[in-house]
């Protein structure tokens, strides 16, 4: 019904919300890496940019819903296209909350700076590249359209929460043993618990892509329908 | 443009939308409580009521999406109607997080009730009960398009936030003192984060309101205009 000129222009439209959705996840898998890189490097500095960057984060959050809003009102838009521009509008909340966790993983990396580490980080940048790349991909899922990619997504947030449960019985039992570790322990858990976290949201996205494809909610099902 | 009997529909379509959030806020609400109830009299038959109870959020989660979606199709809501599907969109995803933070109150308080308690829970059941005012009145503010008590909730997530400082420190304290009460504490902190994050999505919700009613989007402002 709509003429052919509206299509194209709606197309353009979901151009630039796809684009910006892949500059704000681009923006926030830096801050993430950046944030990790403060915390084993002891760089304050850097862990400050990581901080003061957030508000670009922000920025994009409240300009992709404002593109999305717009879609809907100009384009009102059917199906699949209407379960794009939605998904689009949930998307921004997570990666904003993505940026929020490097934000606190930038702040556990200042206070840590001031005193000498526990132990050897090598458990946290490994959890911070696997979640990294959860959100990576569960973009590219998005923007490809892609189902199997965000399944796969899906799958690969157990590995890094049984990381984050590992580190958290070892941190555990450093604190007992030596409760001089405490304080140090309790932020470098706070660390993993907000990159597990990471993990989380990109599962979440993941989820919403599935639904955008193919137009069920695969969410909060135990298993996931044999047939997808 | 649209025939009077669409308006009225739509009119309709939203009063349905309205209706099932606050009524999955209302379980979200009840989730907490209980879970907090739990904790406090050592309940594990109700902790786990609770982590049961989940799957009905959950499943309040895809049907109000559903509904949303199909409100945006059939009616092709504009401005300020737009907003309010596209938040209540949005406030699903909060609420349903909420819950999962209520299981993972309800998940500590089964943890806990196999040992004794490190201290009396006072703190924990203040924050809670804040907590659930904060969602309560978030939700009420949406249902009457309320910005004025949409700041109110942005305004007290402060106090709960302070509260999760002050039972940080002091739990850290019990820690470094008794090191055999490392676990427990450690758990407690773990119920404190859950409740201060409940916060965090109250405002998340209260914000978007505020947006949804002035079409001006004050997250992530530093300071809130003065005008509003």
């Amino acid at each position: 019904m709509a003429p052919l000129h509206t299509d194209r222009a709606f197309e353009q439209h979901l151009g630039t919300v796809r684009a910006s959705i892949l500059e704000m996840g681009g923006l926030v898998e830096d801050q993430i890496a950046l944030a990790m890189r403060a915390l084993v490097e002891r760089d304050v500095a850097l862990a400050r940019t990581v901080v003061d960057r957030d508000h670009t984060v922000n920025r994009f959050d409240v300009e992709i819903d404002a593109l999305c809003l717009k879609a809907l009102a100009l384009h009102q838009p059917a199906a699949r296209d209407l379960r794009l521009v939605t998904t689009a509008l949930k998307i921004t909340t997570d990666l904003e909350r993505i940026g929020d966790l490097a934000v606190q993983v930038a702040e556990r990396a200042i206070e840590l700076a001031e005193t000498p580490p526990v132990k050897p980080y090598i458990d946290l940048p490994r959890m911070a590249e696997r979640a990294r790349d959860m959100v990576h991909r569960s973009l590219d899922a998005f923007v490809r359209e892609d189902a199997e990619l965000a399944l796969a997504v899906c799958a690969a947030d157990d590995e890094i929460d049984k990381l984050h449960e590992q580190l958290f019985r070892e941190l555990l039992s450093f604190m007992v043993e030596k409760p001089d570790t405490i304080t140090r322990a309790m932020r470098l858990l706070f660390v993993s618990k907000s990159l597990e976290r990471v993990g989380d949201h990109a599962t979440n996205i993941a989820e919403m892509v599935i639904f955008m494809v193919k137009g069920r909610d695969i969410r909060h099902l135990d298993a996931v329908p044999r047939d997808l």
